[in-house]
């Protein structure tokens, strides 16, 4: 199995994925033998030492187990780690999107305390670099009143900017600090970004399934969203946005703007290719369709050091970038951005018309924290610690929930996507669960068309007991159902 | 010279706006001599040391001086303390905004550092309480890593909406937190209460002038406004708000909100009296119409502790309070709320849907400060401030300017509106003004209509020499013209 994109982790973590691969492919059964450290050792071309820490990385992942004296085996429920959803073949049709009352009720459930939270796409807290970013703000707090006093610039302050101007040129996008305004998460940036793509209503192709604040933000900004089939692995079909785009214009509703999620999707965890992300550029240039790019997951690969974003080979500006700090350093200071291309000064008065600008504290924190260099550092572990709470997650549900469940192989991020026999449905899944103190984030949320009933989305950031009994509760209620 | 509203600051404060009555009243004209302070003493029926208090204030204020052995005397400039604009008559149509490239070109001005900024209404930053508000903020971090680590509740933090609850009873308001939501700064809440009030589009009546921000927001919303007849000091004409309600229901342009600025109205400084919040309230209920109060600047009455909000009148739930710490702790923190009757539920909705919830520990810090008691403290001495500080303000004006220039007297807040001869066009006088290192905020960004082209509108939070050279200049500039 190669390692995906050319980018690799430490060679250790490439012997892994490469055994990984033959486990899952049923090369190597439950109960197996897996070849000596020697043996591998000899035939991967690598050293003993390589091979050990291969096997114990598998094994934190619940993958396999040594047997003292003879080495290790494939864990008994380690070939059912699910088979993958295939891809998703929703139907043409424009939708509204009518869920937000179930959202509205899951939020009031997760704040309760004896809830165990697996529906919402929150990184792992005891990943986040909290000391130092505590340190930071209150020297901050200290050395900067004006970020109190005054409203500041309404795209943002500028050290956030240059940090995130440096940080887009690693993920191939060459842009200045002028062209880029702070926002309130990523979902501002996805509203700003719809009302200046489509100023006259229209039609917003997506991925399906697709994220909900996706569907809210179309549905908030007065459009209609179109699903497109998307491949769990490799993202959205672009053939299909291209016939869509044809279809539109037949049918005189024309498609105004394609908003995908490119690297590390939102449920799927699928990435799209380099090749497809330039296709899918020139396909929405030739058809004067405006592509919006949501790349909050982008910094978080499990194995791929960092895709480029889609933006990097868009030459013409009709590329909006938006993403956030939210998946990765912190949710709770709602610090996001746009990169709006040829839309940016349309962005800026759209942002100063919405809510003038965002709050200064956390903006020359997170400037501060990026700029002393912590977050590379803490970036390499989060995303080998997401990597194995991903594969243990999937882990157990393939060891807890009944044999036909399929659940997807994310290359980045820390979701997963569930999906259950075509019988049961998530919404009492999920009205179940909270009974039983879990929540789970069913699949029609996902979809402006009702779709995905006998899906649901789980976080999958950490790995914990409380975690697997609550996964153990899950699959019960499935097995009853 | 009554007090307004009947609720009084401090009794020296009462005797001096009394004082001041009759000066601006040309009882006492420029160079007279006041009364001795022991015969006001007597007349009045207040100790000599109030009396002195009282003097002291005018003279803090620009209004009379002292000559050694002989007493107080009328500023030789004080009776020429500006006449004030006159009400109002916009004309009854709705409108369209479109003056976002000036206001985009003013916020780059502002960034910098060199020009004196008189344009936007930010408050006096040596008022505000920086060392205790940064070391709250300083524990909050500490103390609360999940503010940062989760996204909070969309609503906002239980701890924030319980204290804006208690704030709001003081302002005559009952209301409960969940019926609180956090948004990012008033802008936001004002947007957020429009696309509550219009799901269907319309035409929002606002107060002529009327803040650019609450123009802004309904174009954003995809309304039109219309702009009603406004008295500087007594607020919109309630008679004048019914009658665009009829109105628009015999040209087929039905009405569907009212936004209003009732405490201390941005830019005119003016009060509607409980009597006309009850009438509105009642007029806006009669013609199913949806009233939205921004009260932003509630808190900052120069002689009055607290009016009341409309919102505490309203029994049918169909008024939408929005407001925010800016004005009064900090606008760099984009904190503010939204109190939304009947229509909670579907405002909780709107703001997951537009940026789930706002930035967390700025809503601990603020929180914390609230209950602590440092708020009323701190109040009652930025009241006297600002209440100083226009009154230099506007003598200044009377100074500089020609001598037909116009001036509000506001009630609280700090902003001042200036009316100039109908020949002077202030969008060139702020073109001019910048040139000459001064930041004024043109009064067409008042008017979706461009009305007060020969209005502008000055921040008079600060007064220092640096304010008194940059109104020297605008008079100058103005002479010129």
């Amino acid at each position: 199995m190669a390692v995906a994109g050319g980018q690799s982790g430490k060679l250790y973590e490439q012997v892994a994925t490469r055994v990984r691969g033959m486990i899952l492919g049923r090369a190597f059964r439950p109960g197996d033998r897996l070849p000596s450290v020697r043996d591998l050792s000899r035939q991967e071309g690598v050293s003993v030492t390589t091979v050990i820490e291969a096997y114990r990385l598998l094994e934190a992942q619940g993958l396999i187990h040594p047997r003292p004296q003879s080495g290790y085996f494939v864990h008994a429920y380690a070939s059912s780690v699910p088979a993958e959803p295939t891809r998703t073949e929703p139907a043409a049709v424009p939708s509204e999107f009518r869920l937000e009352e179930l959202l509205q009720e899951m939020g009031k459930h997760n704040a309760d305390p004896a809830v165990v939270k697996l529906a919402f796409a929150t990184p792992n807290p005891s990943l986040l670099p909290h000391a130092k970013l505590a340190r930071i703000m209150t020297s901050v707090v200290k050395d900067h009143p004006e970020a109190s006093y005054g409203y500041g610039p309404s795209s943002g302050h500028r050290q956030l900017r240059e940090q995130i101007a440096q940080r887009a040129f690693g993920a191939g996008a060459v842009v200045s600090p002028d062209e880029i305004v702070i926002t309130t998460g990523c979902q501002e940036a996805l509203y700003l970004a719809l009302r200046a793509a489509c100023p006259d209503g229209g039609v917003v192709l997506v991925e399906s399934p697709c994220h909900y604040g996706v569907l809210q933000a179309i549905q908030l900004a007065g459009l209609r969203s179109m699903e497109v089939c998307t491949r769990p692995r490799e993202g959205i079909c672009v053939d299909a946005v291209e016939e869509a785009i044809q279809q539109g214009l037949e049918d005189g509703v024309p498609v105004r703007a394609c908003l995908v999620n490119p690297n590390f999707h939102n449920p799927l965890g699928g990435l799209l290719s380099d090749r497809d992300k330039m296709r899918l550029i020139e396909v929405a240039e030739r058809y004067g369709v405006t592509l919006i790019e949501d790349d909050v997951y982008g910094d978080l690969g499990h194995e791929i050091e960092r895709p480029r974003v889609a933006k990097s080979y868009d030459e013409q500006g009709n590329v909006l970038l938006c993403s956030s700090f939210s998946k990765t350093i912190s949710p709770g200071y709602r610090i996001g951005w746009i990169i709006a291309g040829k839309r940016h000064a349309q962005l800026e008065r759209l942002k100063h018309a919405l809510s003038y600008g965002a709050a200064g504290i956390p903006q020359l924190t997170l400037a501060e924290f990026l700029s002393t260099g912590g977050y590379d550092v803490y970036l390499r572990r989060a995303r080998k610690a997401y990597a194995q709470n991903v594969a243990r997650v999937s882990t157990a549900i393939a060891r807890y929930f009944p044999a036909e469940t399929k659940v997807t192989r994310p290359a980045g991020g820390f979701v997963l996507w569930v999906e259950m026999a075509p019988r049961i449905d998530s919404v009492k899944l999920y009205t179940e669960a909270v009974k039983h103190g879990v929540l789970i984030g069913p699949g029609t949320l996902f979809s402006g068309q009702g779709n995905y009933r006998n899906f649901f989305r789980m976080n999958a950031a950490q790995w914990n007991e409380e975690t697997e009994a609550a996964i153990a509760r899950l699959g019960k209620l499935v097995q009853g159902m």
